[in-house]
């Protein structure tokens, strides 16, 4: 029995992959409705998709999803799916997303867009085809939907920084810290296609584009792997890592701003250390993902003020609580959820678009080249 | 469709209340049991009960209940239920919760327990004697299922701070500092028993007792009312304020400890700042529900470390996301949903009883009697 | 060979006391004529006291004054000598300072001005009487110096936070925290007159008047000392300690506003906490001596402000460093001697007075006899 | 009459410069006898040197040394004088020095070395050929002295971070984001030298170099002047700006981590905002020069500790107060001193040396060359 007075015209979601994405996806698809009643479409969770049948089958019922397939094209073919939602690893990204938005499928792929630029180009130009016939994509660059973030930007937007001077953006995680640290698959260039540089820095590639709306030139860029040989999960041996381990990169953006980049998973006591901090001739902006609610603000004189991002008029924060009863990391996902199918609903383009994806992956693959 | 392999057994739930509260526990049913998939009990959204029934089936359909009653008996006489959930204003709570327990459901009561120390007794009773028929009654303190909380509870519990020497604990609000803020029943004695000291008291008098494991001794008492007339919100006139903007108030722990508290609605700038502090005579803690995922640790050397409360091994976060992908506010419903399923369950006595809700009460009376 | 263009009038100082507070008012009367090089009176280090004689001329010789005394009436019928400066344990101060002001000699006084109350009220007197003949006291609260508690006080007199409402202080210190820590003089009641009532919560009874303008009527007080018996420093055996380890007070501002206040010696892991919060009707400030350069400001909106006292607009700041360059702890007594010279010179009353020492002591007073 | 027991030996200082370096330089000079009495050389403060006479006077007063020169050449010709202090700016630098140091005369030297890599190259052979001689030459790269950083120095030097893996290390102020900011002569890079690079980024790579005890070398570098044309301060028109605004620049240690580096002046509401942080494989260190009293620490588990240097048994410490009575920007320059002092006395080499401020200039060099 569903809930009474659920009258919105369903969106049958089908999705691929079920590991950490895939839980933070569900989570979304099953919450939007609830936390913004505004949202003009009604998720299904139609379907998961994962090679192994058992394991599919098991996470469906562990995330709430109705039914569970093997093969992505099925997910395609079904009647009952609108929009595809691309949880797997980069590898998988350009063929599932070129055929599902072919097929007249909305879709939703995670970051970075793909393993390579080539990918990337051709999947923001079948993007660009579907368009034209009222198929949309979006990128999920989740941190746009940070409240405090997507409050900066607004801030900037309305000029309270001046010409921006200064962007300096880090993310820092420490889980390759430890060399007896196994190997994964995203450790394996094929898969994943780089290491911190598309995982962590296309995170604040993307952000400085958004927060700014310039786009960003790339001066100099180095990678390092400081472990090149790391044990096997099943104790067979050694793997040979093939991404790397830390990017730094800095570069220009339109405008004229200096920016400066890192992006590490050797940075010890740094568990999701994004930060972003801003300087203009007119106020500054800091802000730090481990305290996602907070964005500090300069606005000329006496000091930072910290702006704790839970009043009801800071975005996305009528759907929640009163102020300072603060959100969590997941929420970004319920947040993106609810622009996406609001942007569906009303025939707009949403926010990152696959142009936006290639944009970064273009920024990523300067940095792999100045590196070289 | 449900979900596959949806396959524990289900429990009705019936709440009464469908504002903040509501909303709050109405996220933690729908979530519990796919973000805890060990959870035995499958919670199902039965019915929800508000005097307006036009507005109660509204609130059915945005928080996902699949019926809306105007008459809480009418909840407690449906077999579909087996769970009242009472998230009414505290004048409601004792007769509710005594119907419903003699009726053989199971109870969870919001904080604080009741409005007086003579409903809290007879509540606490009603609890007693439905224990041994095999229902359950829980009072809502969500703030021991934050992570960061229990393990400070975990630390002390295994002798980390040694004795403990101070308890130093304060919530502060704001939403009352403008004089022009209109009357609500949240100011209102007949309705909700007290101000700043039953809301706000009463979270951080049980966070000493549940961190501690001890019991608090009132030595002293001072309660004010800084603005004694407020508008009406329908604009005709002015109301009487008949409770405590704010509580300040000291104690003895059993143990000997010092412990102050303060309460108040009237902190500009301070939104949700519960704070508590802990002094041992071999180390510190300290919080800080703002930044809910970290806790401060001193071990006896160097200083005081931050630590973010987000590792598998921290309670409650095997559920969730890896390291540094923090939690928010309303997940210490979800954590306390998990436990009342469980102990329910298990015929467990889920914590805090209503006993630990009685304890709270006496502690706040004697503030009042001290005050007066 | 004094520096070139001294040609100020000397002022000659004898101290009484060379521990801690007798090398840090060193320092300040070393320093105070070439940091603010428009104070009128320049300091001469004429001759410091104690009972020992040797430890005291070797004092003189480290700490930089010309001579040794010791007894400290030597120092008041010295002609060179026309400040003496009381540094000693609080059972000597109103012997010295009342023997001293008769004599003409102007008088600073650590704080608590007295061990007793009569004493106190006996000093006040005094100074009263000294004063109709141009000789002047003043009380050593240093840290109404501190740039940022200065700035506080101003922001508070322009009525920037409106009607106070809240005053929430402590003073936190750990070092006595280890039972094993031995007695000292500082926990003999005959020395001390009491333990951390005295000597950390005279501080912040100080600051709350000081900042607010306005007295104090404790409502409630209660001491503890945690450990009675500590190893004498000789190994001798135990000495039973006399005085409290830990004070919990609070109180009512003439105002209306609801006061609390704790000061101890045994909450591990603070080494100077004394932190000060104000809520008003308009705003808040807070600050935290471990970060003194820093004032965390409310205005109405947004949230709080860092604000890094160190603009030379602040107070005291036009002596120092560009802007961000922060100062220490030591520079409250250099600017306590730039206020007491700049107001002997000119014939003021420096503040705080004995009077406002006298204020502070009755409201310990109040704690005291509240608490038995 | 000099201070009792006063008997060691004297070294007379002569001072180029009385601006804000020279300013102090001469606090330290006078104070660090008192803080440390261990130092085995007693300063005297024999002459400040300026072109203009009557203000070189002036300063010699309200600074307190006993003459004044106009010329350096007269204080490298006093025997009263056996110490050259050189705080002028950075084109005088090297003639300065090298004359001094040929007429057997210590030598301080003010950071950075010197304006080019060809200055900076001969004075450090000057200071080699001195130092057969007996004389001794120094840097003043007084953030060396900071407690915090001494203490992380020692971590590092211990093994506690293990391999380094990443410094991170900016340097952030703001007074240039002004347009309308006057000309100096800070921003004419006859006289500076160079921006940013030269007056901040000097401070971040003697302290990268400092803390891990490795070289650097520069990968890759950009420079930016923001306001090029900017008023005189005589309201004259206007003068070109000749140095940078920022630079941000990137490199390798010795041992293989990844370094970042940024300096600048337009970074608003950074008044000295110099941060580092470094990961090493077995824990992390980071530090605000606005928090100088605080160093944060992760040894490989829980959290960052915020350690506050001032213990008894941190460097420095031991001459200052009690733990928790913080110390401000001006003791980097006491410490020095006392370093000076003891190495002279001793005849050891003091660091950092003119070959530590080469091999500075060499990293700045680079920086400008990348850039170019």
């Amino acid at each position: 029995m569903p809930p009474l007075s659920d009258t919105k015209p369903p969106l049958g979601i089908g999705m691929v992959g079920y590991a950490f994405m895939g839980r933070a996806h569900s989570h979304a698809w099953h919450t939007v409705a609830r936390a913004f009643p505004g949202v003009p479409l009604r998720p299904e969770l139609a379907a998961i998709c994962g090679r192994d049948a058992a394991a599919a089958e098991q996470a469906a019922g562990v995330l709430g999803w109705r039914s569970a397939e093997t093969d992505w094209r099925a997910l395609i073919e079904r009647d009952d799916i609108g929009l595809i939602d691309i949880s797997a690893p980069g590898d998988a990204h350009a063929e599932i997303a070129i055929a599902a938005l072919r097929a007249g499928k909305h879709v939703l792929c995670e970051k970075p867009l793909a393993n390579t630029l080539q990918q990337a180009e051709a999947m923001a130009g079948a993007a660009a085809d579907a368009y034209g016939k009222g198929v949309r994509a979006m990128v999920g660059f989740n941190y746009r939907r940070v409240p405090a973030l997507a409050l900066a930007r607004e801030y900037i937007a309305e000029g309270r920084l001046g010409a921006i001077r200064h962007v300096r953006a880090v993310y820092l995680q420490d889980w390759l810290t430890d060399p007896s640290s196994p190997m994964t698959w995203r450790l394996q260039s094929e898969r994943a296609g780089s290491g911190a540089l598309g995982d962590l820095g296309a995170h604040i590639v993307d952000l400085a584009r958004y927060l700014t709306g310039q786009e960003i030139t790339v001066t100099s860029g180095a990678l390092e792997t400081f472990t090149r040989e790391r044990p096997l999960a099943d104790g067979t041996g050694t793997g040979t890592v093939t991404v790397d381990d830390a990017a730094v990169f800095a570069g220009r953006l339109t405008g004229g701003a200096l920016a400066s980049f890192e992006a590490t998973r050797c940075a010890a006591g740094h568990k999701n250390g994004l930060r972003v901090e801003i300087n203009g001739s007119g106020g500054s902006l800091a802000f730090d993902l481990e305290r996602l609610n907070e964005l500090r603000f300069f606005a000329g004189s006496d000091g930072f003020t910290r702006i704790l991002a839970t009043e009801p008029e800071h975005p996305y924060l009528s759907a929640w609580w009163p102020p300072g009863h603060v959100l969590g990391w997941e929420h970004t996902f319920i947040h993106q959820a609810r622009d996406l199918l609001t942007a569906i609903a009303s025939g707009a383009q949403p926010e990152p678009s696959f142009a936006d994806g290639l944009a970064v992956q273009r920024v990523l693959d300067d940095v792999l080249r100045s590196a070289a």
